[in-house]
């Protein structure tokens, strides 16, 4: 079983990303690279200006690359690593030509008929496609991932929902990955912080809300809660660090949020973590160097869960942000789409 | 009009960074550098591991270190930069044997009838010195200032008090400085977030309440507040920034929110900054790097002053910690007490 | 005494610096700021991503930007921070319409009737000003300073000439600053060194034969040495550290070696530090943080001077690359022409 | 075919690196930790601050640390991570109780009797052996890898022995690694470089000349090579760069050069990597970050190999500072005295 796949704005980080994590996957062989105009026809190794690992995969080195325009693209499916702005032209016309549209792009994650997926909390909202289909009367379709703080943060709140979750603070410490290449001057951040970023909080504010609701056969009812985030940039390679307090419309304890994070059940999926939520119970733990690549980068890491007043809680989260929180995001939810026979 | 003074526990982080300020100071004089026992009789130039400047003040370079013993001590007053543990023995001495003791210490900041004092939020609670004189029966007697991360978080909350402030949640991301020298190992901070402090979470949610608090002639009444924090430390020279959630009894709008902020005024002192907050506008600022050295480091820095929610607001706040947050703000207790005559 | 000055190329990060020291010099008012096509008629303080300091001076912020083009700028000097391949058209322009012009651009260091000077080294190369004008038969005319790692090995180099110097081997650690800006991405760099920078070695090779070469009235006759340069970039903002063997053509001793670089004698003029260069004692100094603001940023540092066999020396100097190595090089070039009644 | 094994200075960095690498060994199985005073009878997962990777290894973590005195160890090889000045006290003990000592510690790396090994360097200076135990008495022994800049030098300089090699200057920039933990504080190395490893350059200097050097069955008689270092830190985790110049005896040409590194063959050991120099075409390459895990951060890459006159060459060399340049060349020398039969 392999499916032929493409990725969309290869050079970027993210792009990078995905190849990296097609190289030697079971399922997906890499066919198509679509990149920007003035590097069509040229060879991705000599293009791409590589920074994710010591060498570019011999999957992608020698290939040439082609528009993003579906009539040049030969895949099933595409992942997009698209900026928003082109990304909302481009993804379109895929799923118009009959492809199936993983998307890391922001532009259509909020869209009604979109689905906004992560397969271990919400895989039903996949049934907006046929929605999707109907009403756009495309062959394909668009599904998406979200943010890389919201993911992670998501995953954490999911398993606390039936707790009776209602509020939700999260301050952000931020990897430099997350904004690409060449993304952050090193001028900006050596020996600081950037309490900013783009766009960020309003994702993080409203895609938990959408990700958590329920989907109805129709559209998607928000969840009942409220996020408030607030947004940083550390100097820090890989992995966002978040500072969550959670409010409950009763009293918890510390050892009910602890089961409830550490029964979270793992998917039987190739790029899925053997736990999705790793607790630890040292005192300085999560911390992004040491665990962002726990579950090959697709576990998110919890501790320091705390009580704070008697029906809030506060703990750390910390995840991969350009693996679990981008290309393998959008990968998880290809191989959901075919163990469900969506593909 | 110059006082003669002496630092406690000369050679560390904040000892260093006391020289530093003092050097050049217009009421002050440095007579005598205490160090622990193996350095006694050293000349401090040739024992100190100077991190703070390139060279070290010449008011300190040929100093020989005596004892922490008030009958080695020449001075006026006494600043201490000494580790909890050992101010706990020592400053009780010093304050016995009649010195002002001017701390950055912990260990007595929450002692009922010991003054814990920012000059511009709470200087009438000096006047717990004369109930700790009677009490204790001391000729001298002991006045503290803050932990670094309380005094930047509480100089930006002490304007928001009056407008039914009842609520606080915190998310630290702290300098490297904070931990002292050698502290934090660069192994363990490079390409990292470190998300815990020792002690400090406890420290950023008890001081504020007693800051805060009305001093009724005999005793502090604390605040009726609440302060939720997350400490974390990141790679970051100098400059504590935190993230702010501040919840009223009543709806606020964000000019209030800045006019309060922009009205806090300044003391008439020699390290009093022209202005104790400084609002910027930007919505990347403030960032430690380029804020922190406002009001020659007694400044702090607000920024993206933001709503959430009818009645809670949310803000970036920033200041210098080894300055505002240690050494300084035991001079300008020190500077307040002369103006005020206690001294 | 002022002189009007303006600068061209102003929002980069050398023209940030240029600005920066021209704030309050006693000699020169900045009256003009040309920039790219783009930016022209805007307010430099709209326009500009100021990164060099808490706050854009005011002398500068609300300055109009004007074309690069002669007859937009109204200034007697202008101080060049352009891209070689920009200074290459624009730089003759403005010298042929009577501009005296301070380059800090690479463009036409090497052209054999344009001096490259740094005053304390080969001032009498400003002979060739004659020549350049009657030869290009222009009003005005050129003169530049060199690389700014250049400019902090030629510095420790002049005062070993009179020891018989031969032969030079010098390993840089160079700043981001260096880059300019947005420069160097910081996922480049953090945790990582880059041992290559475009261009430099054959720079650091070439300029110090011109600069230690002597004027014979028509022409520099250039250095018989030999330099061989290995540049390399690490995670530091500002500061350039080279390690440096050199090699003479008889037995030297470390003392004389000493007492060559402490009797370099500093020249007279307002930006030129105290001390060109500053010996220290320390196994451990020069640091790039602890030392590059000595003289303002003018002074470089020496240190670990170490014999290296009979006739060989090695030792680490360091100087600031955008002040001392960029635009306090070409304002301090500027001010001696005025002390030589050149302008 | 299963050696027993021990580790002394079980805690620190090079200590941890050791476990990390002996952690699914197919030759060797921990059995002992040694460790000082304080920490015997304690499990070593809960002594030890762990920094090398996410998890302490299960081989280690319940392990119950025993004194470091050859009685309470049980293990047919110890491998020493002690620092210089008690290895000189407890490695003999352990030889004389007839240990094999596989020692990283520079204690008796230039002992006239005891060999300094890189096994694709210098396997035959086993011989040294035989005169160690017949001059000591002993019924084991000790042997010796070198400091982890020398080793990375010496590898590249290797295969230019047969072309002349006179004269090598090398320029380090250095891991925080090196210094062990906690090492550099980071309030040292942020925004810095240190240009200074106490005792570094010195062993740098000596160290190749026996490795180079050849064994005459009695004694090593040093290479006629002259090496100067000069030696600096800078704040990168793992990967020691170094820029290197040689001078020949005679003219050579950057091909024969890179021929001789290329056809460096590399041993049959499980340790031993598939290629031992690893050179790259990239103008920008080697950098630590992305080249230190080449070949399971036991193979060196060389880069930037330019010409510098007629008899002279530069060139970049990067490698993995505590695995090939400590833990894991001390494994190697245990691996090659195995297949060697001496063991």
């Amino acid at each position: 079983m392999r499916y032929s796949v493409g990725v969309l704005g290869a050079t970027g980080m993210v792009g990078q990303k995905f190849i990296q994590l097609l190289d030697g996957h079971p399922w997906f062989k890499l066919t198509s690279l679509a990149a920007s105009e003035r590097r069509i026809g040229k060879k991705y190794g000599e293009e791409v200006d590589w920074v994710v690992s010591r060498d570019i995969p011999e999957i992608a080195r020698d290939v040439e690359m082609v528009p993003m325009d579906p009539k040049y693209v030969d895949a099933d499916i595409v992942f997009s690593a698209l900026p928003s702005g082109i990304a909302r032209e481009v993804e379109p016309k895929f799923a118009e030509a009959g492809f199936v549209v993983a998307s890391n792009a922001s532009a259509y994650r909020m869209a009604e008929d979109v689905p906004l997926v992560i397969p271990e909390v919400n895989p039903d909202h996949l049934g907006l496609i046929e929605v999707q289909k109907r009403k756009r009367g495309w062959d394909g379709f668009i599904v998406t991932n979200p943010n890389c703080t919201a993911i992670v943060l998501v995953l954490s709140l999911k398993p606390l929902m039936d707790l009776g979750l209602q509020n939700v603070r999260v301050a952000s410490m931020q990897a430099l990955s997350g904004a690409g290449y060449p993304g952050v001057p090193s001028l900006a951040i050596t020996d600081n912080v950037i309490p900013f970023i783009k766009g960020e909080e309003e994702k993080v504010e409203e895609e938990p809300l959408k990700l958590l609701g329920r989907f109805d056969g129709e559209r998607v009812k928000f969840a009942n809660i409220k996020v408030s985030a607030s947004c940083h940039r550390v100097p820090v390679i890989d992995g966002h660090t978040e500072a969550v307090w959670v409010e409950f419309n009763r009293s918890v304890d510390i050892d009910e949020v602890k089961r409830a994070f550490e029964s979270f059940e793992p998917l039987d999926l190739p790029t899925s973590p053997e736990k999705v939520i790793i607790v630890r119970e040292e005192p300085d733990r999560p911390q992004p160097r040491l665990d962002r690549d726990a579950g090959g980068g697709m576990s998110i890491t919890v501790g320091r869960i705390r009580k704070d007043g008697d029906n809030s809680v506060k703990y750390i989260v910390m995840g991969h942000n350009t693996v679990r929180g981008a290309a393998g995001a959008s990968i998880l939810n290809a191989e959901l789409m075919i163990k469900e026979k969506i593909i």
